[in-house]
């Protein structure tokens, strides 16, 4: 297999594993008779640390990115070419809506049984906390802008991976427990929008609507972030070690 | 001692280590008059995590497999014969009910004084939220699918020591907090039929039924898990370092 | 750019950095809406350590100091001058301002609907659990004797990147649930004043009163117990590797 | 100063480092008014776990003992002396002592504002769930056991230094959040007599008993612990890499 396709294999099975286990605490949390129903935020945000822990060392190949703000920022910095950043993106989709179907089938007897369409969909996908598309979107811009200026700027335009797994994922409850509140953080497209399309596609019984009016705000504020980052990276080069 | 008698001893110490923590956290969340009492399931996953950092540790020389699973996995994938896999099974589920009779004497007069049989028999062995044998199977087979995917195929298939103990520890808690809802994630054969085992022999004040008919569940599934990993890891091998 | 103008930028993007994730954390838990909201105190911790680990991690060049204390004694130490130490307070002022007017955007609505104004201050400034300024300040002078002790007498006057990210994330919660219930823990005069001075400036929809009256404690606590921490540290010198 | 000098220092130092930290977490839970009141036996197990970080990483040059127990593991296994196992265990109880009374010192207006007085005794030293000396006395044993077993005799007689502080930080949150429900999990006889000595003398307003008839268990349990891991440790030196 050459670079491009252990790279496009690395990043959809790595993305594939962050949202098993990041949609999978969400399901933990707020499914009905779940063990770990009501177990509350930290939790969560220890699991989508976690996630992205296990989803960076699968992915190590391709610098663990997982994230299409991420490579977009990659793209800017010219790690990558165009051309590698949509592949990139394709793969991470394609993970994530794999993902998003191992959770359904994980906990299918949960969905079955969940009365509440809102709980079924936040397994998926994000949603706000209050409504206002404007500062939703203020709010994922800083949350990934702050992903992506730790891990790219600062190591010289490097990956999640030359940080290392478990310094991204503390990274990551940093900014779910600190940014988190107001939009549930996505900070990653393909983290929202691939699973917003398997719940669209999936038979869930009693499933509600894909809200898919939010559905533009976790996919433009992240990349909107991550070019800001990438951007800003260039004057403080003389921090990167 | 020989390496086939070191490799035995470590591993049915380190299950064992494993087996005292991670029993003794239920125990300490849910048996009546307990400090922990109430903690909730961040603590449980916690507490299994690293209960597999001190197991691993303790059975470095083995590789820290203390999992039937992760075994079958190293056999398929050629890194130990069957009859070494048939020997790690062995010392795998002796510890565990070594292990499992260490927390009850830890607990003892918690046992004693918990009303509640149900509660006892968790302290040892795992039961479904939603009883349906086909979805817990399906549960269980993903947990520990994306755990021996991601400790062995990615390192090429190495063992869990290998990834490091504090790695596996934070892998674990992912997936106990994200797949751990349906079914309180077995994904072990021996940390699951080891301490039923001992629940079934012990003297238990007021100990209930040790829920022989669920037993198999934790046993098959787990181990199609590790199979379907090590299968699917050929696939990946591109992605190992 | 220069050394100086380095390490100025550096520590005013780290302690940036610190104040976004830290001030997010408490806003998380404290205001109305928010998806963390009474999350609970262990989370607040885990925020504020994990805060320091990002804001380290970007402030490498410099040490990572982030906190006027720390640089104060290493200014005792002799590793900088007076006048680098005035330099390193004020971007690490300047950068606890920015950080706070950033948390302000990403809640901004939950600030808007936020009715208790000490909630609001609460998100910029500590303030103390029963108000004695003598006994707060002694809280607050352990609280940083003890970070500015392990970090900077421990490794030889080193500083906190010497330590590493991930360890001195590690003693910032231990600092914060230990010793954290008195005065919610400033330890750190940058981290207090700035986000005061921000809570003053701002436009906050419903904001009360600064609370000037206490804002000199956690600036004169924190430099009382930096500068101990450095003096006594020359009496455990034999301790240092 | 001398090596001994140096090692009576440090071991004293660390072990005040670990009372501060640990006595403080407890403080932070159950006293009345503090920010931490109510936050959980999972805050505490972190707050202990990372008080231990703390206090490994001060005493490094003593290797971290902090802790009579394990102190007489290493005499056992004869990497120090009978006299210096004194030394250390003199070092460790003046050290805990001090720690105690800054614990207080810090907490001084809520120990002032505290109705309970057994909450009072609880910030300081550990007590039974349910007493029953014997039983009691059977769980500190196991608990000082698994960590001095996994410390010492894993890495063939070396101190909890060689394992790395931030390890032996996860050991002991696993062993508090998994033995700790019955009797608080002292596995430490300096953790617990010094600070009940300070509890003894300390002009603590509305203090009660200081209970010296529990006094014996939690210093005569984690001795036998430690001693049989020291023990068992020969028979297991196979597993020490």
């Amino acid at each position: 297999m050459d670079g491009i396709g252990v790279n496009f294999l690395s990043e959809l099975v790595g993305t594939a594993m962050l949202i098993i286990l990041g949609g999978g605490v969400v399901a933990a949390v707020s499914l009905t008779k779940s063990k770990g129903f009501g177990a509350g935020f930290l939790m969560v945000t220890v699991g989508w640390g976690f996630a992205v822990f296990a989803g960076v060392t699968v992915a190590y190949k391709s610098g663990g990115q997982l994230n299409p703000a991420v490579s977009l920022a990659q793209a800017i910095l010219g790690n990558i070419t165009v051309g590698e950043m949509f592949l990139y993106w394709l793969a991470q989709l394609i993970g994530a809506i794999i993902g998003a179907v191992i959770v359904w089938l994980a906990y299918k007897q949960h969905f079955d049984e969940e009365p509440d369409a809102a709980a079924k969909l936040g397994v998926f996908s994000t949603g706000p906390a209050i409504r206002t598309y404007g500062w939703n979107l203020v709010t994922e811009i800083i949350g990934t802008f702050v992903l992506v200026f730790v891990v790219i700027a600062f190591t010289n335009g490097k990956t999640p991976a030359e940080l290392g797994a478990i310094p991204v994922a503390f990274l990551v409850i940093a900014i779910g427990v600190s940014l988190g509140g107001p939009t549930g953080y996505a900070i990653n497209p393909a983290r929202d929008l691939g699973p917003r399309i398997a719940h669209a596609f999936l038979p869930i019984r009693g499933k509600g609507s894909s809200d898919w009016a939010y559905a533009w705000v976790p996919v433009v504020g992240p990349l909107i972030g991550g070019a800001l980052a990438a951007g800003l990276s260039y004057a403080l080069l003389p921090l990167a070690s």
